[in-house]
């Protein structure tokens, strides 16, 4: 049951991902199998990562249901898209919503695969930021690290509670659905109301003895 | 035999891709270090993920030919490139040989370490086209992804036809050269009459009910 | 006593390159997020690379002190980084260090791994150049393969001086310290003197027979 649950975590993270890549694709007025790359890259690349620097058997090379997922996701997007009307609001969305499933997810694997809590975090975190961060490199979009808005910190976040109360002992369904729901809240914030942190500045005025 | 033609496919893959890289560094401008880079990460980039996410060893670091044919490529081009009139067009089709060439034989390597078809067609492809994508990324070009003529589909041709032929038994020879001169002839296409597949477009004018 | 050596390379090499992640985090006017994530991409991108194709454990994974090194220098950074004056020139100089201790450190474990000499020079060269090449990549910054000063030169006369002086049999502490002080020296004329190769230039003017 638990691992039902996993798998569509992972799946539902993995369409949402592919879909963002998928609008990507056609603002940038891709053909087709750019779409499809892109929906593929976005959907997979976290997951990719995180399997790697685990040195476990890549997730969508074993099961291609994923696969699967990316490129029905790549059609719909294309042939569907403009029927959507406000899509960058879904995208936003579907987006947070990945962002923190993945977060947890990559978490659980990496402290299941015998990972200390630190790298347990950062591997969760990046495996929900590193498929939109190849999505915008590879697109030519504005780094997600360069946005205002909370977004990296979501999924640290979601990692974070998570892999605290796991380590604490506390039931995994109950640690995955609060890291999820912290995540995805503090995102919320980020979109709804605009929350981000404070940026650096050159504090240029101030003198120093 | 047949792992004779394979070393030497993979071998002229390495060379035409590290050629593109070291053609890059040329119209960029660098120096002779950045030209040995620039042919290396394009000649082994995607057979390095390839080899990566199979988790197998990885081909440049058992067989150190592969270095060596990257560099001395770099070597030729830094000193011959501007004896070589119309490079550009000498550029386009040593690519479209590696291009097809690589997808069959990351397709070929992925089934052969166990990968069902659609893991093996995509798997193929990224061999075929991932250098590419990080040279355009690391010498701040446009990507391939966002140029108009085909370029991915026929490294998904290449791969696609080569899987199918060969998950129903035709000859491995046979599979292999059809899967080679489908992708070759389709990119062949798109640089000779400039074939593209439509492109996603706004379709701001038409209305839905 | 090799070891502990080896290891203290390592995490200077880690902190050294992390802060100058934390420091373009710092002109990019990031958050505390961005800025904990470009410092960590900085200073762990280049052994990760290296040890995956490797095949070994990744060595953050296995030892959280590499995670809290880059996390303290990204705090660091973000609070004191106005006291320091001039702080673009110790970024060169600790940059410096870092880039000439890492190419020896990736390659000597490139040889213990197995690797020929060729192969464990790339490597070497990889360890020290990959976490730069895409801390500038995500900052949007131009690349350091196309800035003038010898810079992956100084990489590739580290890791080639330790790589030959230890096949032939140098005791290892002295060709480390040898890879080091070349690969240093080098950059150091890079900065101080603008030592830097010939670029390719296209040699429009020439004929050639």
């Amino acid at each position: 049951m638990l691992s039902d649950l996993l798998v569509i975590m992972d799946l539902t993270g993995v369409a949402v991902f592919a879909a963002t890549g998928g609008l990507v694709a056609s603002r940038k007025q891709m053909d087709l199998i750019g779409f499809g790359m892109m929906a593929t890259l976005t959907g997979i690349g976290g997951g990719t990562l995180r399997d790697a620097l685990l040195d476990r058997p890549i997730f969508w090379i074993t099961d291609q249901r994923y696969l699967l997922v990316c490129l029905g996701i790549a059609l719909i997007i294309y042939f569907f898209a403009p029927l959507v009307q406000r899509r960058y609001t879904l995208l936003l969305w579907g987006d947070a919503i990945g962002l923190a499933a993945f977060s947890v997810l990559g978490a659980f694997i990496a402290l299941q695969t015998g990972a200390t809590p630190l790298p347990a975090i950062v591997l969760g975190m990046m495996t929900a930021t590193f498929g939109g961060l190849i999505r915008d490199i590879v697109a030519g979009e504005k780094s997600l690290l360069l946005k205002p808005e909370v977004y990296a910190t979501a999924a640290l976040l979601s990692a974070g509670v998570f892999t605290v109360m796991a380590s604490f002992g506390v039931p995994l369904i109950l640690s995955t659905l609060t890291g999820i729901v912290a995540g995805f809240a503090l995102r919320a914030g980020g979109i709804h109301f605009g929350w981000s942190l404070p940026r650096y500045r050159q504090r240029a005025g101030r003198t120093y003895k």
